[in-house]
């Protein structure tokens, strides 16, 4: 018998209505969800004896519990429950505005800022000519300098020339666009989609490649109803939530 | 020179300022949301030769489509342009309201229907004391026969006793919920994080293990703000995208 305490919500035992794994790790689930950011788990082997299984069983459940970011490691320290995700709402916002709103410092590196001929889905989405020049702003967005976004954001070159020159690791493209360029910026529509990181994506990004990400694609637009800007952006899937309130119509 | 005729959007060449795969992404990506659904792409081979790249860049920009689900392949024929996503907007719908507005035969294979001791997460959505009864019932969705999503719901027993009878392969539980058993499903708050799929999830859902998944964990409420269902729901990444309209406060 294991002398770990036991946490309020931790059942005494087992039942035999469902597979060991599972419960397993619904009970690990409503730790994490019961105790606070980097609270420590009971280890492997406190598990193991507790519930009468395999300690492969215990650890094959907390590595899903890692890949999914609700648990993290320290090695040869034990598990404990992860940071929350970040959560993007339905109000449209920037990420520097979504970061300070949590109480993170965001940061941009910037990997790339140009005039280039406008991708095909890029021109359509902005409504531009085929080929018409855009500004391209590639940057590697980060959260208390953890890397948590890739960002691409295209705009008219015609209509925003000065974004070509300006310094993207210390502004906001929200701030320039609404308080120096004039821009109302009214709304968004926005797809979202799980897809695997590639390993150039994950490099960046700091995980493994094939590890899962949200890729958010926005045409954002003014009062007027003018595209603005069409953005692809890569979330790490074990930083990243997306929260939403249903009504049923 | 290919004899391929080049569809509106393709450009003639690539520039030299940025990647050609990227390039040749971008440029696919724009025949992909030209073209319909089953249409034809180029061959990798008329792309390598028209573009003057290697026939390695083309394939591996071919196969992060295929995996982020824009293409799939036929053996011997050729890659095409992938049916689009099945989107999930913020009206509070069933799958199979949502499958029916889209004109695909909603269908279920029930993987598991009992009354157990509430999970501790389920039970704190659900308000109810630890371990009360909780009917859970676990379906494999489809779509014209095409795996979609798996299901876990789970109802307060003492509240749904009938639930744990039903037929489920047949009937809806939203339509059960508001005909037959008079409930007024009114709101839910729903988190949505991408994970990646296990060997169980994926073998069920018919993708590779490790395919990045979109997992809905989804609490309805009634008119009284009674929490109705608690549901964790699994869909396959390179089938499924959200659609948000974003407001600017």
């Amino acid at each position: 018998v294991s002398s770990t305490p036991r946490p309020a919500g931790m059942p005494r035992r087992l039942s035999r209505a469902s597979p060991k794994g599972r419960q397993l790790r619904e009970i690990v689930e409503g730790l994490v969800s019961s105790l606070g950011p980097g609270a420590p788990l009971p280890s492997e082997r406190a598990l193991a004896e507790r519930y009468g299984v395999a300690r492969m069983t215990v650890r094959a459940e907390l590595d899903r519990l890692v890949a999914e970011g609700q648990v993290y490691r320290v090695h040869g320290r034990g598990s404990f429950v992860a940071e929350p995700r970040v959560a993007q709402a339905v109000a449209l916002s920037s990420f520097t505005e979504d970061m300070r709103a949590r109480g993170m410092a965001p940061g941009s590196v910037v990997l790339a800022q140009d005039v280039v001929a406008a991708p095909p889905l890029v021109a359509r989405h902005l409504e531009l000519a085929p080929e018409a020049p855009v500004v391209r702003i590639e940057r590697l967005r980060t959260a208390d300098r953890t890397p948590m976004a890739l960002e691409r954001a295209h705009l008219p070159a015609s209509r925003f020339p000065a974004l070509a020159e300006t310094d993207f690791e210390a502004a906001s493209l929200y701030e320039l666009l609404e308080n120096e360029l004039g821009v109302d910026l009214r709304d968004a529509d926005q797809r979202v989609v799980a897809v695997p990181l590639s390993a150039d994506e994950a490099e960046l990004l700091e995980v493994e490649a094939g590890h899962p990400g949200l890729r958010f694609e926005t045409v954002a637009r003014d009062a007027e109803g003018t595209p603005v800007y069409h953005a692809t952006s890569l979330y790490r899937g074990d930083r990243y939530e997306i929260q939403l309130q249903q009504e049923r119509p």
